[in-house]
């Protein structure tokens, strides 16, 4: 329990709850906070993008849960988790030993906010239509998705 | 987008809707979402612990939609994110050099999953107590999750 509400504290959790900014985060810990984020998104968004392309079978449930869990997590503001300094890997780091963040992010702040705030738009369309119930509109707005998280990746994450 | 669709696909994301194992998954990607997953808990958990601890001012609507995010990431079941041969942090990787799981969870996999099933309890707890509103349940079960969190990390998870 020791180590888990310090994780809390060291998070700047208390920022969440105040409105203060995260930029007091150590970049270790935003890089992490950001990239396990990015990672239970894509998890989610995997079974949802498949659905979507047609290469795997419609799961009306998984669909919808995922599509409201995205909606859900992507709520929790993944572009406070850039602060200035967290530009680079942290060298010695085994939790933040890499980033694939651009530089772009620090000098295009207003684009990289813009790229963002079209995801929770997209997001809030899925969960809309998975609401709805109907398989063409969630598919549909499963497409619109994906493009919103590669206009975002284009622009601001390093391509291997 | 390539990347980002090939990442569903390595993760083994189609088990999710078709209900197959993730014992198909590699030891690096089980380890990350499970890090991930856990990660997400810990930033939600975190101003939730602290103010059912009164150690942070309580804010209803941060407690109340960080309480609801736990449950619907809990639901992804971290459980399954425990393949075989994932009890070892994976050589040369960036994304999965280190796990603090313990043997005992592949030796103890009923005990396991019935701690997990405890956090799954109190999520549900919190989640009610969120949505009724009423401050004192809402701390108390805060306090619950608190103790569900460490009855699985003591038992599963290596100290530092």
């Amino acid at each position: 329990m020791k180590r888990f509400v310090k994780y809390g504290i060291a998070l700047g959790l208390t920022a969440c709850a105040t409105g203060l900014a995260y930029a007091q985060m150590k970049p270790e810990d935003a890089i992490r906070a950001r990239q396990s984020i990015m990672r239970v998104v894509a998890l989610n968004f995997g079974p949802v993008s498949q659905m979507a392309q047609g290469k795997m079978a419609f799961n009306k449930d998984v669909f919808t849960a995922n599509a409201l869990r995205l909606q859900s997590v992507w709520a929790m503001n993944v572009g406070r988790f850039f602060p200035a300094g967290s530009d680079k890997a942290v060298e010695g780091s085994k939790i933040a030993g890499f980033t694939d963040a651009k530089a772009d992010i620090w000098s295009s702040p207003d684009k990289f906010k813009q790229a963002q705030e079209g995801l929770t738009q997209a997001l809030d369309k899925l969960a809309a239509a998975a609401k709805s119930g109907d398989e063409a509109a969630m598919k549909a707005a499963g497409g619109g998705v994906g493009k919103a998280c590669k206009n975002c990746h284009d622009d601001f994450r390093v391509k291997h």
